[in-house]
């Protein structure tokens, strides 16, 4: 029965021309990687490799055990402390990946009783956590503050999380944080804002840029695997929604500590992001030459998304990018929230300044020809 | 609303005497540990400190992205074919947690069409998956088989699975997986096993040492947080199953691949684990040992549940034995399957003859006077 299953479910895959498939890469090709979400490039930063290599060897491999049991490492309370501190939040928790920290936020707040209000392109892991919350899901409009608004009044009274990105991953555009904040603080609600594409991006993310850092109806989710170039996810807050989380969030109950390794690696590169801001102004002189070259718009993080006329022609431009040396994602159903495919080219301000301006070349060729392809 | 919510929640819990902390550790306490999950001590064996050190070093902090974009490594692909090769499975799969994993393999295969049949012990991970899977799901008695092969009769030519632990964590048996595998066959079901606690402590895995290992209704998961001390997780079946996980498993796809340091780790365990087999009987010689020092039944893996009197004297027992430098675990509801609060010892291979002696003495003391305690 299930390898039948399979065999169908890989042959509709493959008759829509959406099968994936593992490209695996040594540890120093010779390819521009744009493509990545590395977007200071402190993954590979002596400071961070050091940092992470130290921890291993003082620390041992893994950190042993659930964090309640004795999977807690001083090196995790360090890395709470210095999150905490540079985002302007009261108190942070550690968990081994962002999709665990988004699930156990969500899943630990919202029951049966409470009320979800979540913006259509919101990352799989909120989605995830919604469905084992088992709450009541108003999904509302792409950055719709005014849908926001009506799905707190139709619900007065009750428990609300209202789930929103600082930057979203597939169109890059930004959340309006502070009209949210506001339209939640009126309502009781609170704001879970996931900085995973603008932390570090933006310093200590947009929320802080905003003004939002602390306000008492914000919830910050963030994670280690980006700018922070390691592994693994927080949840920033008041003191008492970390209690609870200790206490209630499955996924940080019944898993194993984050390992030192990753955890000394996001403290280092969180380091360096507060003390060289001009490791992220370089993105965003990349990404706005590049947005006015490749004419589409400016886009509020660090990825660019260009259309494409089809998953064909992006599958197509994607392998023709590669075969000149530069690596961009391609996004396509069901990873895009409006059925549009997308090259995905990130501004990493990890790269030098020659391959830059080459892969730019690269990609404007590219991009003029799949935009030729599409109106043939 | 919210904080008041938070504070009713906080409020119960202390009623209840169910709070739980942190408590930091650094990384060389006096303590001889026998709560964590470090079977085989090897998250602190050399070569494992240095095969994360090193790979910190040559590949940086993180994957730096999703598996399907850059953050497939050539070390993925060495450490999975190392644990297909261990296991005698065809494929496998790294994820960045055993939890991801264990969602991952459930949610993608289970849909509302799908039956899953769960053993009434299975990890939170399993249960989480099921929820998200939205499958019909029934829950059979602990390690019943005879309701198994109810269950699966009572939906015929419907794709099912049937989720067991090879040893359950709490109480430390073993499932009846020969049986269990058998009742699949004739069915067409799939037979998920969880390794988690399984792996290392017996060799490659009970389900190897049964002689089930690439059984046509038999797939595997595992850990690499536990045994192999480090942190992630695999899933290890037939390529097409992979294949399936890589196009649909959502924690798969949208989150960044494990860490370098914590996949060398898990490489340099695994093989330490593969060529010294005696590291593993020193658990079975000290837990025998150590159930018929305490009077209790002998479990089939390294974890030895001793059920206690009430959560409090559990809390003052683990509290009495950490003080004189002994830390075990300590199981109170809602950890536990059954509502009844156990201390939680792991008889590790990686303690040194002589702390485990003085820490048997310390336990056998305790229990004794936990019991005297519940007693009056």
């Amino acid at each position: 029965m299930w390898p039948d299953w399979l065999a169908e479910q890989a042959a509709t895959r493959a008759a829509a021309g959406l099968t994936r498939a593992l490209h695996p890469r040594g540890p120093d090709d010779a390819i521009t990687d744009l493509a990545g979400n590395d977007y200071l490039g402190l993954s590979r930063h002596p400071d961070v490799r050091h940092a992470a290599a130290e921890a291993a060897l003082v620390w041992g491999g893994g950190a042993g055990a659930s964090r309640l049991v004795t999977g807690t490492l001083t090196l995790h309370t360090e890395l709470e402390r210095e999150l905490a501190d540079w985002l302007g939040q009261p108190a942070a928790l550690l968990f081994s990946t962002g999709y665990h920290a988004n699930v156990s936020l969500v899943s630990a707040l919202a029951d049966r009783d409470a009320h979800v209000i979540s913006d259509a392109h919101i990352h799989a892991s909120l989605v995830d956590a919604v469905r084992l919350s088992r709450a009541q899901l108003t999904v509302v409009p792409h950055n719709d503050v005014a849908a926001v608004r009506a799905a707190l009044a139709s619900n007065p009274g009750r428990r609300t999380l209202v789930l929103a990105e600082s930057i979203y991953s597939v169109l890059g555009d930004e959340a309006p944080l502070v009209p949210l904040a506001r339209a939640c603080a009126e309502h009781g609600a609170w704001l879970v804002v996931d900085e995973a594409h603008g932390l570090g991006v933006h310093g200590a993310g947009l929320v802080h840029a905003r003004g939002l850092a602390s306000h008492p109806n914000v919830v910050v989710t963030a994670t280690l695997s980006k700018s922070l170039g390691s592994q693994g996810g927080a949840v920033l807050g008041p003191p008492d929604l970390v209690d609870h989380l200790v206490n209630r969030a499955r996924p940080f109950i019944f898993d194993t500590g984050l390992a030192p390794a990753a955890t000394a690696a996001a403290l280092a590169a969180a380091r360096i992001a507060r003390a060289r801001p001009e490791l992220a102004a370089t993105i965003h002189t990349r990404i706005a030459a590049l947005a006015e070259r490749l004419e589409v718009p400016r886009p509020a993080g660090a990825v660019l998304s260009v259309p494409m006329p089809s998953p064909a022609v992006a599958v197509a431009t994607q392998a023709e990018v590669l075969a000149e040396g530069v690596r961009v994602g391609c996004f396509r159903p069901p990873s895009v929230p409006d059925g549009i495919s997308r090259l995905r080219i990130t501004a990493s301000g990890g790269v030098a300044d020659d391959d830059w301006e080459r892969a730019t070349k690269v990609l404007d060729a590219a991009v003029r020809r799949a935009r030729e392809a599409g109106r043939r």
